[in-house]
């Protein structure tokens, strides 16, 4: 066996949840030198068997060579984590899912200890780390030049998207896109629940499904481009007058189906606000408007 | 120039709105003899120049040779436009939009008159009629004979998908698909709030959206693998508890960007619920046993 470890830069990671060892797993496979540290001792055993090095508490951890990932379950545990720890000379990347005020705030947090920051939101689920052709991929914003120098190794576990030297930006695109998929799946799930009393397979229902929002998700590109370009009406295709006329057979079918309307409704009544407006001959993109507090 | 109507079944349509206008225009491209109606009479005039018989009233339409077409605005116009005609012996193609009931009452209004019924469901704006390419396609359900019989004429303006004798199918199919993707745009309209004031192009995030958004529509699949299964915990790759878990963060981050939550509570609250119910362990897929009646 050759050892894969030489040139190698060392890593250290605080958390050894299910995704925490997930990464620590496709670092020690490429060779990267891994000091871990987890609140829970015992969830270190088998990746000290693997041959990373065990630290006695979080302080020993980022004392050790190369940068410090955090991978723990949320800002409050990073909070607790670092309580007391000297983060000065050091780059710190955090994974741990934030909003972008914590992600900003850990910024600033980072910057008057004299450590670099680098903030990640994970797009992707533990089975799929390490396993490029999963498509997963991780956000990154913040110190670019920590980015830059780390590019390599954090390259180990998934793909990488800088997405800007703000570092709120990667967990708002990260929540971006977790809201957007929050809304697909309630419409899937109403979708579902309106065939599931009719003698219609739902395995047979689900391509037809898939290739429908699919192909609909390329609309996303208009709506942009009428934002950037603030013409709303824009290659409008169906406008928000032909939408708003059409929700009531969306409506009625789910009361015929015995289906709440309660997935549908804020939607729609959104739709109709702007279109008493005055947007009927726009596209549907003005309810972003509406959205704004 | 030759004489492509040569062999080709002649038909009538209904209805010359943007729908209707645009499919009479591949039939006559495509040499088909065609009789139309509208009740607006205006509307039939650059159809008759470019060789559409023009029939002076439905009955008169009716009556002329091969399948009738309607593509009217919705159930009540076809309730009016049919009003007092015999369709003894026809076989009627209805592509207006309506609800599962209606399709099956207009199918069995149409059996009590000696006619043979078929319903569809648009997938398609008229951009994509006629043009393969664009993807579109018509759900057609109802009795298979007359989908057999009139398949190849019916093809000309776009692909077919037949999805079975109950006549109510097609629009199922169709309100479905039209359901979910309603609550794709309301995710996405929150995403691109959720952006708006910040140093974000749009443009640039749109494409991070739609290939999010694409890659996450296979989870139907899963989805529907677990509702035919009965097994809502198989191949779970992010449970329920993990869900709802996670919701704080995106409700958090509206507040945090100045975004209603509106449109994301309705489905986190019935995860919530079904996470009370003692399911976190299984996929969401339970939600949709929330949503029935
Ligand atoms: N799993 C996914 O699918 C996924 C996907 C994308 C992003 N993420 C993000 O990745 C991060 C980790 O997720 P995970 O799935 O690994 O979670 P997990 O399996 O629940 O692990 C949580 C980790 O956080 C540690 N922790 C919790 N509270 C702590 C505290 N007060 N002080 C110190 N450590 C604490 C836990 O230590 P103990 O072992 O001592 O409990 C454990 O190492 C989260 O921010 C999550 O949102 C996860
Ligand atoms: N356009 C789309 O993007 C699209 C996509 C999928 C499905 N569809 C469906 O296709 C159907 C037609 O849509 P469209 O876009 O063509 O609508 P449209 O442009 O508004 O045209 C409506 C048609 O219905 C006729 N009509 C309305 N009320 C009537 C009545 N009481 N009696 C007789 N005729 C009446 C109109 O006649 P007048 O000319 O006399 O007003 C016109 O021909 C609808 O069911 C729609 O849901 C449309």
């Amino acid at each position: 066996m050759t050892d894969n470890t030489v040139g190698k830069i060392p890593l250290t990671l605080l958390g050894l949840g299910a995704m925490g060892t997930a990464l620590a797993r496709t670092w020690l496979t490429a060779g990267h030198p891994l000091t871990v540290w987890n609140r829970t001792a015992a969830r270190c055993e088998p990746l000290a068997a693997e041959g990373a090095m065990v630290a006695a508490d979080p302080a020993e951890a980022v004392a050790a060579s190369g940068p410090v990932v955090l991978c723990l379950l949320d800002d409050d545990s990073v909070d607790e984590a670092l309580a007391g720890v000297d983060p000065a000379g050091k780059d710190l990347v955090n994974l741990t899912t934030s909003t972008p005020g914590q992600a900003r705030a850990r910024a600033a947090w980072a910057r008057e200890r004299g450590a670099r920051f680098l903030d990640g939101g994970i797009m992707a689920v533990p089975p799929m780390i390490g396993v490029p052709e999963a498509g997963g991929y991780v956000f990154y914003s913040g110190d670019r030049a920590v980015f830059d120098a780390h590019r390599d190794v954090l390259s180990v576990p998934a793909a990488t998207t800088y997405v800007g030297p703000d570092p709120g930006f990667a967990a708002l695109h990260d929540v971006a896109l977790l809201s957007a998929m929050n809304g697909m799946l309630a419409g899937v799930a109403h979708a579902f629940a309106l065939i599931r009393d009719e003698d219609i397979p739902p395995k047979d229902f689900a391509p037809l499904l898939a290739g429908w929002l699919a192909a609909m998700s390329a609309s996303v590109h208009r709506t942009a481009d009428q934002i950037q370009s603030g013409d709303y009406a824009k290659d409008v295709v169906s406008n928000l007058a032909m939408q708003v006329a059409g929700a009531p057979t969306l409506l009625r079918t789910a009361e015929e189906q015995g289906v709440s309307t309660e997935l549908l409704t804020p939607y729609v009544a959104l739709l109709e606000r702007r279109l008493a407006d005055g947007h009927g001959a726009e596209d549907t993109t003005g309810v972003i408007d509406l959205l704004a507090r």
